[in-house]
């Protein structure tokens, strides 16, 4: 083994045990894709036919030219409804141990079912979406590529949907080059941040890959959080309540895009909401020059925004359910 | 010069004499786009951020993945406003002698600034929606390097947005490769149904390289168009009682891809739509296998969709004027 070589060894070493020894984990790229599958499954994201108006597609709330979020405080649904909570982010929602805020559905194919059938949402129903996708020729193809013959259905369709998401992470962020080993990726204030990040408890919810999403946690440990919203968390599901306003954390990936901040979306500065959570969650005033190290450093965690051509939609036919946005 | 050469040449001429004899040319694509510009207009085209509620952007009703429209009789706007009219298509509309159905505006530049400030579509102003672009440190880079220093206005916005929809032609279709030469581009069947949609005199109207958009006509020559639609054409902008139900005759460029069919969207189906046009606009009954040809026939006139990366948005700063979607 020559000089360079034990060298370059002992370097890769020093930075997987320096990876290791950090709370927060770099994303790998999507992995055991199925591609057919995958570009099915973009289809069907960016289809307002899913919907009953024939206007709204799972891109409508979480749009990925906008960080896989609608950045509205709560989003618009069919006959523009004003719906109850903050859409979250679809980018690195595999990550999540379970989805909604309230972790209601298992897992991305189980969440994928949920809005279609809600009547403030999408409003339509699996049986009706169904009887759309299957009357397009174009869809009847594809889906008998990926599924077989005669398998258009709620479970399949969910299933393509699901599979389009998993490929929605976002690696290379600065901090993950840092976090990879090149201590030029991140400047000296974003690595403050980050040690006060750490230092100052935070860590202890937003960790792992997606730097969140691995936990149920009370919003508003220390002190109340103030909201005219109306979700009690995971109490809603559990009926425990012991768990209100227990809320899955949000991940911290790409959290410059994702505004307004929190459940209720109650404030689009990250400053501030970073000073919220620190006085709520952790009891703790962060001064000006502490809270701006912070959100330095939470910048860092934007990483590259999946690419894709647009999709383009098979048409409908004569005989196509039609949308009835009015009705 | 060798026979080959001599023989290629004269092929070419043939070819060339052939186009030159069809009513309808081929698309070119699209040539002398400043680049920079076009980028810019592709994010504005696709960003919410235009409209007050920030959930409303160009591509909501001229859905590029849906042959640039949203497949609806009329669209649906602000807080779920019911639009008056059928959105035309944005696809090859740079080759319209004006635009809307009532020719209301010269341009497309001119164009992009209606719905924007329309309180039934987007509900934005010009103001408001230069003032949110100016906030966003993204655009305000962008802007600078395609416009120069404080150039951000509803001009540069409309002329960006502008040159980003030149770029939407659909060049390729078989019927282009057709005129192009390849004689095995199109069936028969097809073949036939362009013999008859020349010699029943659809052609009259839709003909050049959109095949339509060149000229208006009155809907309902031979025959009252019945609707409940209460558009009345061009007589709206010229205030002309000669020139009420004058519309702008639509391109059926992608016909198969913007159907409803009409101003008012009253059908979907496409051979519904050419049966009616023969009654009302020729006073002619097509057979069934005479409308069957011309549907075949029209199908050939669906080109390559524009390819594109879904565009990535500059994030809002806390500075932001925020979206007011309920208010």
């Amino acid at each position: 083994m020559t000089f360079k070589s034990t060298l370059i060894i002992g370097l890769l070493s020093l930075s997987v045990l320096s990876i290791a020894q950090e709370p927060i984990q770099p994303i790998k790229p999507a992995s055991n894709i199925n591609l057919a599958m995958m570009e099915l499954g973009k289809k069907l994201y960016f289809d307002p036919r899913l919907s009953k108006s024939g206007f709204i597609s799972c891109n409508s709330c979480h749009n990925l030219s906008m960080g896989g979020t609608d950045n509205l405080p709560t989003s618009i649904g069919h006959k523009w409804n004003q719906g109850p909570i903050n859409a979250p982010t679809v980018l690195n929602s595999s990550f999540n141990i379970a989805q909604f805020w309230d972790g209601r559905a298992k897992d991305l194919k189980e969440q994928a079912g949920g809005p279609i059938a809600n009547p403030g949402e999408m409003a339509s129903t699996h049986a009706l979406a169904t009887s759309v996708i299957k009357s397009i020729p174009g869809y009847v193809q594809e889906f008998e590529l990926v599924f077989g013959k005669d398998k258009i259905n709620a479970d399949s369709m969910t299933s393509a949907i699901a599979e389009f998401e998993k490929t929605l992470v976002t690696p290379h962020s600065p901090f993950d080059q840092w976090l990879l080993g090149d201590k030029e990726a991140i400047s000296a204030k974003e690595l403050a941040g980050y040690e006060l990040f750490k230092n100052s408890g935070c860590v202890g919810c937003h960790n792992g890959v997606a730097v969140g999403g691995s936990s149920y946690q009370k919003m508003g440990i220390i002190k109340k959080f103030q909201t005219s919203n109306k979700a009690i968390g995971l109490a809603g599901v559990t009926h425990k309540d012991s768990d209100k306003f227990m809320f899955k954390v949000p991940t911290l990936r790409n959290i410059e895009l994702t505004y307004p901040y929190f459940h209720d979306g109650a404030t689009t500065s990250l400053k501030e909401a970073v000073n919220i959570m620190g006085e709520i969650q952790l009891g703790r005033q962060f001064t000006d020059d502490e809270s701006d190290k912070i959100v330095a450093f939470l910048k860092t965690l934007t990483g590259n925004a999946p690419a894709f051509d647009l999709p383009q939609l098979p048409p409908s036919v004569a005989e196509t359910p039609k949308p009835e946005p009015f009705k």
